[in-house]
């Protein structure tokens, strides 16, 4: 097939990077630990903005648009958000080049700037200088506000989706008149995120809150939704945070209350990003390529006729042409690929490298006994089907395939869970992959103890009524103390 | 009304800004020259892409996602580029911030990047490095491929929308085997933005092509659409680029032909910004506020009960509702605002400054008598109807006020294009404002010298069929030399 490939069991982080690169998803840019999200990739973000922006719209909130450069100054207004991001991030300290007289250019050192600007790792810092001005009383809230942004962390070491020092995303901010509405909403968004994740990414997660020293810089509380690798680490996929009023304090945002008195506004923020892609890239795919839930494929069918060539046969090409206009008219995201220079065992490599759910090949012997082969790329299965049972069929497969998929990896997840009693199978037990739902102590020395151990951190402190019994209270697996539940640990990208 | 706004006559300028802040458009952010979008002109921006996006995918393109930052010599590869934007852009120089040990931060000098990294103030430069990669032979062209992406160009003067440091826009760039599929290329996008503009914005444009002296840095030929405002200035809408060889030759983008041997690929870029926001709201609008085209307005029908309280008309808030829900279901985008905090007359004031095309009112004596008045915001008229016209009135409107914005603007436009013989008449002409059809000798000193004494520009030399009469040869205005024909000047945003 010309396109040899790392296998997962051989070495997964090639594995996965080799299998970015020849899907065509995306490549490194020239800019040291950036990404090109070529066209092939960025469909399927579009595909998971399209559906995300729809449940966004669905529950209350609009878009906008804040600006990428933040003041410096703006990032000493809130203590924890100061320590937490401004740090490695990209610093904006001129507007001018001008031409060295050589031939070459160089940065105008008159035109430097009194204040230098921050290009944006997360915006609450702007949102909330913004709110500012836009509200005055309880009418104005809630203030239900997203966007859809390139943020920018200067990572030293990076992945492409996984971790990029530019990366897009989206971020809810959103402004409250009481406590108990700014964490519903949060609860709410973080939901909204699951079941994306569940549905459409077909990746089960796990939905919890994030100990004091994995929370977000700035929040009181941090909801996480947690997936599991297919080499047994865990992923952040999406965050919801509770900012209590530490926002609204460090802008000074108020307003009147029904009562005529001034409050501060309480704060949520919550976000998911590209990194959504490496997720569903790693969950899914095996040692042929990517393979993609139906409703993310940018090409959910291709049809394959099998001919010398398209001239030599004209009924074959008439069926296979026929078929596809049935299925476009049922709606499905069809392709036909009689490409005359490439034989029918390249193409049949070339999609399933990328991740096409359903392929149908028709050759001479089909045409005759008027059938086609139907292959499934999550099973990598065949079988061959009558003509007039061909789009029934292909159209079952798109919910088929879809909820095999999140199956599969539900199941490898779920065994993916051990519980654990103590140290020494805690540390076993991790060696395995996957999550270790063990007791902890609740302090933040135990965590990073464990951490320096194991390397393990705390995924989440899982929420009620997702089968993971919580298990009432025990002792520690680390420090031997009371604990009041257990929580959830893994090795983590 | 509260809503005390400067009118066109009075000053131009400060009603245009007035405008863009009370409707809720947009607002400068804490960073000098750069806005924050806010919901209500995020709306219309967001329909504009959704409309543009659909036609880009129609001919063929694709999106993806480029880099925010360009390595600085980059900018030195293509010679006209370099001049043409390697100038008031933003620089990063440094990729970490520090405590300074005193409760602040400041940047950590120890790290500073070894090349400095600039901003993009357009992306030929990182798409032509990348493209580089991907093709290979003539079957990896045409290479159609957009984004949708922000921009940076420090700008020393900015209004919001029409020039801001920071703007959002969909640059396309294109890789073709031959001059003449560029060139094909280049028309055909500027062809789907003059129909974008003239269709969907109702704003009526003159295509064209530019003098050397306004051309795209590093392009052979800019085609330009160009839209007269009400001021009588003009505003170039957006641009496509014929761009030859060059980028191609500064990257070394070499493709094998069928011929099989290596040829430099031609490209184009064509692009329209956040711009548009400021002509769509120049064009139309009026002293009372926005006026916008059904087609892009956020809200295209607001109902407004005319009762004390919506809990003393139970049946009126009924008969409200339930031609609220009809006009649903006929697709139409509809608010009823029965808000009880507030008089008819001020909803009527701020329905009107925000632009909402139709107005429906009931009151009590409507309910008894079955009808409903109903305003249109382009007229300012106003009618009453019986109940069951209404809805078939309302569905109709939309298409006759987006009719008639587009006429109106076009009969303002064409009623002022002169044609002038001597360089008398093109000054006094240029006073009046509007487009100045006149003869000039085709040489950059000529167009310097006029832009000098009068601040016109040549706005482009139109394209051919736009009934505007090129006229044949001539005499040069200015200089009194033979000109080719007729060009367009004006002064311009």
């Amino acid at each position: 097939m010309g396109q040899s490939m790392t296998t997962r069991g051989e070495d997964y982080a090639q594995w996965y990077n080799d299998l970015v690169l020849k899907s065509g998803m995306a490549e490194y840019a020239a800019v040291r630990g950036c990404m090109v999200i070529k066209p092939y990739g960025y469909a399927i973000w579009e595909a998971m903005k399209d559906v995300l922006d729809r449940r966004f719209k669905e529950t209350g909130h609009v878009n906008a648009a804040f600006p990428l450069l933040i003041p410096k100054s703006f990032f000493s207004k809130e203590a924890a958000h100061v320590e937490g991001f401004a740090k490695e991030c990209a610093v904006v300290t001129h507007y001018r080049l001008k031409n060295d007289g050589q031939g070459g250019i160089i940065v105008d050192p008159e035109a430097k700037l009194e204040e230098e600007l921050i290009i944006r790792p997360t915006s609450e810092t702007l949102m909330w200088n913004a709110y500012k001005g836009w509200i005055q009383s309880y009418r104005d809230l809630p203030l239900l506000i997203n966007q859809w942004a390139n943020v920018m962390r200067w990572e030293m070491r990076t992945r492409l989706f996984l971790r990029t020092s530019e990366f897009y995303w989206q971020e809810g901010h959103t402004a409250h008149a009481t406590a108990a509405e700014a964490v519903e909403e949060t609860v709410k968004m973080l939901n909204v995120y699951a079941e994306f994740m569940e549905g459409t990414l077909a990746i089960p997660v796990i939905k919890g809150v994030k100990s004091e020293s994995e929370r977000f810089a700035g929040a009181v509380d941090t909801y996480t939704v947690e997936a599991l690798m297919q080499d047994g680490k865990a992923l952040q996929m999406g965050t919801s945070h509770f900012l209590g009023q530490n926002f609204a304090r460090a802008f000074d945002v108020t307003f009147l209350n029904k009562d005529g008195e001034r409050d501060l506004v309480w704060g949520t923020s919550w976000g998911v990003s590209t990194r959504m892609m490496g997720a569903l890239i790693m969950v899914h795919s095996d040692d042929e390529g990517l393979v993609l839930p139906p409703k993310l494929a940018p090409i959910q069918v291709v049809l394959v006729p099998i001919a010398k060539a398209k001239e030599d046969n004209a009924d074959l090409m008439a069926a296979v042409n026929s078929m596809a206009d049935e299925l476009r008219r049922r709606g499905l995201r069809v392709k036909v690929d009689d490409d005359d220079t490439k034989r029918p065992g390249w193409k049949f490599a070339e999609h399933e490298l990328r991740g096409i759910p359903v392929r149908l090949a028709m050759g001479g012997r089909d045409l005759e006994n008027s059938t086609m082969e139907v292959a499934r790329r999550d099973e990598r299965s065949k079988e061959t089907l009558p003509l007039n049972q061909v789009a029934d069929r292909v159209e079952a497969l798109m919910t088929e395939i879809q909820t095999n998929l999140f199956e599969r990896a539900r199941r490898y997840r779920d065994g993916n869970i051990q519980r654990v009693e103590n140290f020494d199978q805690f540390q076993e037990t991790l060696e395995l992959g996957g999550f270790v739902h063990a007791h902890w102590d609740g302090t933040a020395e135990t965590e990073a103890a464990i951490k320096e151990k194991t390397k393990a951190t705390i995924r989440c402190i899982p929420m009620d009524g997702q089968e993971l019994d919580a298990d009432g209270e025990g002792v520690c697996v680390l420090s031997g103390k009371p604990s009041a539940r257990r929580v959830l640990f893994a090795r983590a990208y």
